[in-house]
């Protein structure tokens, strides 16, 4: 089996030491500066010949400088002779622009797999997708890890006893099913809809939440508009306590003040985009992908399944 | 003949309303903004099916934002049906990078040219490449543009009596040539050399400059340590006195200040980087390249030859 490097960009330097923490190893040698003027810069310090590389690399805030440290690297370690150039997405930047949901939008999910691919990248560990279409954006294979495990790993230590996790919207429900299964608890949605054109949403609670623990599940909280509205919606229906979690931390604009004045009693994310000092905030508890990436990375590494992680 | 329109990105709005003027059109209707996590939104809103589109956009610093606003922005093109995709970028950002100097470097200029043909750009038109070598990191035709008959012209105005035409340094002996025989003047070359390793450079001055107008020539002063200290030593071995000239004022760092406290009289750069507000300095004069863009667009899109805008 050929050498296996870690390597680590500026998006998620503890993570990606957690990482090859778990795999028993140190991260490659590599610093990514910038010029004068603003272009990057990257030196590797070691040999990479022949080496499997695995790269971490969110393309969280700031996207566009970490998505083009991310190509630049790749066409560094391509020119340096890696084996195979294997990149460690946990976040998924631009994972929303994934249609064409108006007339003459780009479709930059799309153009960003081609970017990957086109600098180099032979496989991509990415985490819960906005869509799991983005899948097939590429060519080259791509492992679609899942942070529904840890969540509710999370709470089930909690012991609640009447639970039920709701969807804050309708594209959510196969993963607050999901995490009704691991926690066997039911499911409940909050059901928008608009009469009409340019009147007021109606917000419905699909489910019975009288007096229960609710537990809400995203993929990404980005403003925290949705999840904080769903949240006071719940208790005011009823619920006895609110809790959220979703795997990508986004929390940009006006959501930290969102989630303190809302009745969420805990947020539970994960550490897939790192939380800066000033975003933390008593609410709010950070969960380790670590183990996870982790045991794929061995997984591939070991031409074995990855599959198995799924669930 | 096709439609034909032009559209500005954030990097040089103003030049590319002079463009389009020139053309005798108008540009075409398109916002580029930010959603709030900081991912670029691009809205069209004009057709462009059929039509052949020339996009401005220089990716001038911040270089990693402008570059992800072009792929975003032809990916956008593509899908809209657009007939062409004509890429002009005044300043080709990451031009420097177009070898492997060191080992395990990237080799960033051909990144960025390959990252330009996969999002789907049909041909670029630019200024003074780095290296005019950068060409041949293109499949799709490119026409490369140059300053100096424009920075010629703003000296010629001037009719100095005795003036020479000085490179900064052995790579740019080629472009001090042709300022010199549009002026009709001799050149000279600021010669560095390190006797041995970890030893001052000395420079020293080929060419007779006593009682002359020098004028130096670059292709981009970033730091302008180079240039400063080129015209410094050229007043202190006899020069009469120094004017400075470039395609690209990248100025960076301590650029401004070097050239204020230097030996200078007056630099003369184009628009091919816009000079924001706080950049201006009573020693600046800035040259448009609107007319010879402008012309340009004008000859590809009526199948004519570029080839004569270059002398
Ligand atoms: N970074 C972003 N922030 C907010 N909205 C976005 C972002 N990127 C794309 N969108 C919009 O969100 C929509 C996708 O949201 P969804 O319905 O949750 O899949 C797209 O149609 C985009 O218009
Ligand atoms: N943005 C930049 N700012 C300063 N130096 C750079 C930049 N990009 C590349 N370089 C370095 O400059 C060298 C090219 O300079 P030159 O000899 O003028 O072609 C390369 O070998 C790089 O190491």
């Amino acid at each position: 089996n050929s050498s296996l490097k870690v390597f680590s960009l500026n998006s998620n330097p503890k993570l990606a030491e957690e990482i090859a923490d778990h795999i028993g190893t140190t991260l490659g040698k590599c610093t990514v500066s910038a010029f004068s003027d603003g272009e990057i810069q990257i030196n590797i310090e070691e040999s990479v010949r022949g080496s499997d590389v695995y790269v971490v690399q969110s393309t969280s805030s700031p996207v566009n400088q970490h998505t083009m440290e991310l190509l630049i690297m790749i066409d560094a370690l391509k020119r340096a002779s890696a084996r195979s150039i294997n990149i460690v997405m946990p976040y998924y930047g631009y994972a929303r622009q994934d249609r064409k949901a108006r007339a003459r939008e780009p479709i930059t999910a799309k153009l960003i797999a081609n970017l990957l691919e086109t600098a180099g990248a032979d496989r991509v560990i990415t985490l819960d997708l906005h869509a799991p279409q983005i899948q097939g954006f590429f060519n080259v294979p791509i492992d679609h890890l899942q942070g529904v495990p840890i969540l509710s790993d999370h709470f089930e230590a909690k012991n609640f006893d009447d639970l039920i996790i709701v969807s804050p919207d309708h594209g959510g429900v196969t993963r607050a099913r999901k995490m009704a299964d691991r926690l066997k608890a039911p499911i409940g949605i909050i059901d928008k809809r608009r009469p009409r054109p340019n009147v007021a949403e109606v917000m419905n609670i699909v489910g019975n939440i009288e007096g229960k623990t609710a537990i809400l599940i995203d993929d990404i909280i980005d403003t925290a508009g949705t999840i904080t509205l769903a949240a006071n919606a719940l208790v005011e229906n009823g619920a006895k306590e609110v809790y959220a979690c979703c795997t990508h931390p986004v929390l940009s604009g006006p959501a930290l003040e969102r989630i303190e004045n809302s009745k969420i009693k805990e947020l539970v994310v994960t550490n897939s985009i790192p939380l800066p000092a000033e975003k933390y905030n008593q609410k709010i508890s950070q969960l380790s992908v670590a183990p996870l990436i982790g045991e794929a990375i061995i997984r591939v590494h070991e031409l074995k399944s990855v599959s198995i992680l799924f669930d």
